[in-house]
C-alpha cells in the first residue's frame, strides 16, 4: 500500500502513542488527544463498557489501567484505508494487551486523536475456533469406543444442569439471551438458557400477528449465521421466530424451554448463585457463578392501575398480551397509547374490521420507515453500505466509535432532513391533532431510543390511517377511569368499549432483579438503560453509556442483556468476553464502575 | 481500473466475438477459437449442459443456436482482474442473451480463445428476490383483511398439492432435493418435494453413527445460507442432518415428509404427469409439469445375491442400512467391499470392539483427507482459497471452466504429487495385501468420482487400522456363499460372521424412473451418471458431461438432481432456470440433447 500522507500521518501518531504507553508515560499519551477528545473503551482497557471524554478522564483512566492492561502492537488494520473527511482523518487500528487482541477506530482532528475507539477482539489462548481455527468434526485416526458427535451432544443435554453446573445462566430464551448463549459456546464457556415459552422464537410468536421487525434486515443479522441475500427487509414475527428456533439447534445451545426462573440469590463467600429453575413442572437447582438477565430489554410491563378496571367487562389487556385482532371484527376496540405497538395494534384492528379509537396522553416522535431507512440507517445498514464495503461488522464498529455525548448533533441534522422531506406528512398529521415531536432537542428517534426506548413509532401505514380518520384519534387527553363498557376521558369523553389494550410500555429491567432476586439487590443495581441525558425519561446525572448493560452492575455476577438486536449482537460480544475472563480466572479489573443513581 | 496490456488483449478480443456474434457471423466467431479449443455452456446458449470440443462443435452448436440466443453486451466482469499464467491469459466476462443474463470465464491461448465458460444467471424478467431486490416482508399501508406471512404460508401449506398443482414434483429429500426446492422457490416455481422419511435431514441421520461429510466444509455450502465460519471441516452426520432440517425451514420449502411417490406416467398431450403419492398413509394424486429424481446421486443399493444368503442366520444389510456398531461388540463381523463406507463402517465396528473382517474383491483408490484437502481441493475450497478472494461462487465456476476432456491432466499431477508425499503410507498399506489402484490412467480419486462415482477411499484413518491389522484383511478374494454362520470365500477361506455388511455400492439413478415410472421409461432414458472415458466402469463413447444429471433427457419433463454437495449446489442453478423458463413459455431449444448408449 502507498504511504499516502494521511495514512503516515496516523502510523507515526499511532506509534507515537504505542511508545508512550509502553513506557508507562500516562502525561506523553495524554497530550497526544486534543482537549475535547472521546475514548470509547468496550473492554479492552477498562473491563468495562465506558467513555473517556477529554484529557482528564483519559489520564484518570490511564493512571488506573495502563499498567495492568499492557497494551503493545499498535498498527494500522490490515487492508483498511485511511480517510479523510470534514477535516478528520479516520483510521482502523489493531493492538493487543497482556491478555487479549484489540481491534479499534480513530479520528484525528489536527494531528491530535479526537475520538479513539478500542474495543477487545479475543483472548488470547481462547481465540473462537473459527474460519483457520474451526474444528475438524470427523473424527480422524481410531480410537476404541469414541463417543460420535450426537453421543456427546446427547450426554452435554443429559449432564448439563443436573450432574454438571453451568458456569453462565441466562434468564430469558429471546434474541438477546439465544445471542449471548451462542457466543458463549464458541468460547466454551457452559451455558444454559432458561425460558418460560415453549420454543425459541415463541416470545415473537406469541405477540399480536401484524407484527413485523421495524429495524431492516442489515441492522438484524446475529451473529455467525447471517440472514441470507433473500431474507426480506422487514421479518415478519413468526419468520423470525423459526429462525431463532433453527439458530438456537444449529448453534447447539442449551435451551431449556417451558422452563421458569422462580428466585436465585447470590453467595457472597461462595461466588454462586443459586437458581430454581421450575422444568417442565419440576423443580431443578442450578448453581451457576454467573447470571444474565435477558427478560427483555424494555423490561416488565407496566399495566396502568385506572379505577373501574376491575369492574370493566370487556377484555383489557396490556400490549405485550394482544394476540391480534381476529375477534373484534365489529367491535369497538380503545387503544391507550400512542407508541410503536400501540400504532401497529391499532392498525390491524382497523384492517380486522374493528371500530378503533386511539388515546394519545402525551405526544409522539414519528418517523416514515422508508424516509429512516435511507436518512437513518443507509449509511452504514443497507444494501448500498454493503456494497460500499460496510460489511456488518465495520457497521457496527463505526456506530459504537461515535461517543454518545456527540451522537445527538449528527441525529439533530438527520432529523431536520427527515423532518424536511415529509413536512407534507407532518403537516397533515398534526392537522388531526396528533402531538407530534421530534425528542426534546429535535434530536429525533435514534437519541429517544437510547435514552427512555420509547415514545417514537416507525410509520408503516397507521399514520395515513390516523390522518384520513380510519382510526379515531382522542390526543390530548387521559384515561379517568373505566366502567361496565367504556372508557372514560378526564374531559368528560365516554368510549365505548369491548376490548381496552394498554400500549403502556414497560419499566426499567431491574424490576426483573427485584422479582427473581430480592427487591435490595434491585435497588442496589438501579435503572437499566438510558444515558443520563437529563431529558424526558432519561434523568441525569450523565452518564455516556447505556446505564447497567453488558457491563458489571453494582451486584456481582449479575449482568443485563439486551436491546435491540443491532445491540444484542454487538454488545454481547463484549459481555461474553466478560464471562469468559471471569471463568478463566484472568484478572479483571473493572473501571468506573456503574453507579447508582435511581431505583428504576 | 488500468487497461493493462493482457486486459486490453480480453477486452478486444471480447468485442470481436460479440461483434461476430451479433452480425450472425458464425465463421467469424469461430475463427476466433484456437483449433483445440472447447466451449462449456451451461444452459445459456444450449438449454443444455453440453460441452463443445474443438471448432467444428462450436461452428455446428452456433449455427443451431445463435439467432435464438441473440447475444450481446460482452464485456469483462466489473471488479475482477484479469490473469497471466502458463502461457493462458484469464478473464471473468458478462454477457446477456435474448432471455437472459449470463456470467463466463475465458482463457485465452496465443490470442485465441483456448476455453470458454458460459452459463445463465438469471432470467430477465425473472431476477430472484436478493440484495437490492429482496422483498420488504412487512406489508406496509394498510389495507382491509390483509394476510399475515404466517396465513399465507399456512394456506399454501393446505392448498398446495390439494386444491393448487405444483409446476414441479421432487422425488427425494436430501440434500439434492432440498437444494432444488430452494432455488425454485426463489424462482416462485411452486414445488413439492416428497421424502419417505419423517423429518429432512433423516437420511443422514439414519445412516450409520459415524458418518461424517468426506468432503470439507468449504466445498459443501447450500445456497444462500452457506454454513457459518464456526462450522467443522468435515461435518457429522446428525449436524448435518438438523442443519438440512432448518434449511428447509426457514427457505420455506413444501417438503412432505413421510410420504412415498408410488408411481408417476407422463401424459404426452396433456403434457403433464400424474403421480400418486402415499403422504402419512394416504394417496394423493399430484400433477406437476415437470418430475424431478433426485433419489440419490448413486441410486440404488446394488445387493448381491450370494449363494446360501437366505439361510445365513446372522444380520446381514446394504451399507446404506447399517445402523452403526453398537450391538457387534464382541462379536464377528465381515464387511464386503472396500470403498468408503466399507471402510468407515469397518473402523466404527471395530471401535466399538467388533472383530471385523474386511473382503476386498477389487483394487481401490486411497487418499489421505489431509493430503487430499491440501493437494486437491485446497487451491479452490479451502480458508486460505477465500482468503485468497475465491468465494464459493467463484470456485464453482472456476471447477466448471476445466472441460472434463482434459480435467484429468491436471488431475494426474495432482494424484502423482499425493503419491508421492504419501509414499510411505501407500507402501504400507500395499504390504498388507490392500489392492490399490490410482485409477485407470492413474488420475485418482476426482476422475473416478466423476467417471463411475466409486472405487475410492478418502482415508480418515482405517487404512491405519488394515495396516495394524485391527481390522483384518482378506484382498483378492470373492464370497463363494453364505453358511449358516459364516461367509465362504472361494480361495475356501471360512469367515465366521454375526454380522454381514454388503457394502456393494449402488446402481445407476434410472433405475429409479423403473421403479417409479417404467421400465420402458428408464430403459429410454439409460445410464445416469459417468462421462463415457471408456475407463473400468464409465463406458463410451465419449460424452464430455455427466450422462442425464440436471439437464433434459430423452423422456420430456423428466430430471436427475444430484452429485455432491458441492455439485447439487452449483447445477441446480442450472436446473432451476431450465424449470423456470419452461413453466414461463420462455423458448427453450434444447441442443445436443442426451443420447441413450446404455440401459444402465
Amino acid at each position: 500500500m502507498l504511504d499516502t500522507a494521511p495514512e503516515k500521518r496516523v502510523r507515526d501518531l499511532i506509534d507515537t502513542f504505542g511508545r508512550a504507553l509502553s513506557a508507562g508515560d500516562v502525561e506523553g499519551a495524554v497530550s497526544l488527544f486534543t482537549e475535547d477528545c472521546f475514548w470509547r473503551d468496550l473492554v479492552a482497557f477498562t473491563w468495562n463498557i465506558r467513555t473517556m471524554e477529554g484529557r482528564d478522564q483519559v489520564r484518570d483512566m490511564l493512571a488506573s489501567q495502563l499498567a495492568s492492561t499492557k497494551p503493545s502492537n499498535w498498527a494500522l488494520a490490515e487492508g483498511e484505508a485511511v480517510t479523510e473527511r470534514d477535516g478528520l482523518t479516520e483510521a482502523w487500528i489493531t493492538f493487543d494487551t497482556d491478555v487479549a487482541h484489540g481491534y479499534g477506530h480513530v479520528r484525528l482532528k489536527n494531528g491530535r486523536i479526537f475520538t479513539l475507539l478500542t474495543t477487545m477482539v479475543e483472548l488470547k489462548g481462547f481465540e473462537e475456533p473459527l474460519g483457520f481455527a474451526r474444528s475438524l468434526g470427523a473424527k480422524h485416526g481410531s480410537g476404541m469406543d469414541r463417543k460420535t458427535w450426537k453421543e456427546e451432544r446427547e450426554e452435554e443435554l443429559v449432564e448439563l444442569g443436573h450432574t454438571r453446573q453451568p458456569y453462565v445462566l441466562i434468564v430469558g430464551g429471546g434474541q438477546a439471551g439465544i445471542i449471548l448463549a451462542a457466543r458463549l459456546r464458541q468460547l466454551a464457556v457452559p451455558t444454559i438458557i432458561v425460558e418460560k415459552n415453549e420454543r425459541p422464537g415463541d416470545s415473537w410468536r406469541k405477540r399480536y400477528k401484524s407484527l413485523c421487525l421495524h429495524d431492516p434486515v442489515w441492522y438484524d443479522h446475529l451473529p455467525y449465521i447471517p440472514f441470507p441475500a433473500n431474507w426480506p427487509i422487514f421479518s415478519p414475527k413468526d419468520k423470525i421466530g423459526d429462525w431463532l428456533e433453527m439458530y438456537t439447534k444449529v448453534m447447539e445451545l442449551n435451551y431449556w424451554g417451558s422452563s421458569e426462573c422462580l428466585g436465585a440469590a447470590y453467595d457472597e463467600s461462595a461466588k454462586e448463585w443459586t437458581a430454581v429453575v421450575c422444568r417442565d413442572g419440576k423443580d431443578v437447582t442450578l448453581r451457576p457463578k454467573q447470571l444474565v438477565l435477558a427478560t427483555g430489554m424494555s423490561g416488565k410491563p407496566n399495566m396502568p392501575n385506572f379505577p373501574g378496571m376491575n369492574r370493566f367487562r370487556g377484555e383489557q389487556h396490556h400490549s405485550s398480551r394482544h394476540p391480534g385482532p381476529d375477534a373484534w371484527r365489529g367491535r369497538k376496540a380503545v387503544v391507550i397509547g400512542s407508541n410503536n405497538s400501540a400504532h401497529d395494534i391499532a392498525a390491524a384492528l382497523y384492517e380486522a374490521g374493528a371500530d378503533v379509537t386511539m388515546v394519545q396522553r402525551s405526544s409522539t416522535h414519528v418517523v416514515r420507515s422508508d424516509t429512516l431507512m435511507e436518512l437513518g440507517l443507509g449509511p452504514l445498514y443497507s444494501e448500498q453500505a454493503l456494497k460500499n464495503g460496510i460489511t456488518t461488522d465495520k457497521a457496527d464498529l463505526l456506530y459504537a466509535s461515535v461517543p454518545y455525548r456527540i451522537l445527538h448533533e449528527g441525529q439533530i441534522r438527520i432529523s431536520n432532513a427527515i423532518r424536511e422531506r415529509d413536512a407534507d406528512f407532518y403537516k397533515r398529521l398534526e392537522a388531526t391533532g396528533f402531538m407530534l415531536d421530534f425528542g426534546d432537542d429535535e434530536s429525533g428517534i435514534t437519541m429517544k431510543y437510547m435514552r427512555r426506548g420509547s415514545g417514537y413509532y416507525i410509520d408503516i401505514g397507521a399514520s395515513e390511517l390516523i390522518i384520513n380518520g380510519a382510526i379515531k384519534l382522542k390526543s390530548g387527553a387521559d384515561v379517568a377511569e373505566l366502567t361496565e363498557d367504556a372508557v372514560m376521558l378526564k374531559d368528560g369523553t365516554r368510549l365505548p368499549a369491548d376490548l381496552v389494550v394498554y400500549a403502556t410500555g414497560y419499566g426499567s429491567m431491574n424490576g426483573w432483579a427485584g422479582d427473581l432476586i430480592s427487591q435490595k439487590v434491585a435497588d442496589k443495581v438501579g435503572k437499566v438503560w438510558g444515558l443520563g441525558s437529563d431529558t424526558t425519561k432519561d434523568p441525569g446525572p450523565w452518564e455516556g453509556e447505556q446505564r447497567n448493560m453488558w457491563k458489571p452492575t453494582q451486584q456481582e455476577a449479575l449482568w443485563f442483556q439486551g436491546g435491540n438486536l443491532h445491540q444484542a449482537r454487538h454488545y454481547s460480544q463484549f459481555l461474553a468476553l466478560q464471562l469468559k475472563a471471569r471463568m478463566e480466572g484472568i484478572a479483571t479489573p473493572v473501571y468506573g464502575l456503574q453507579e447508582r443513581h435511581h431505583l428504576s
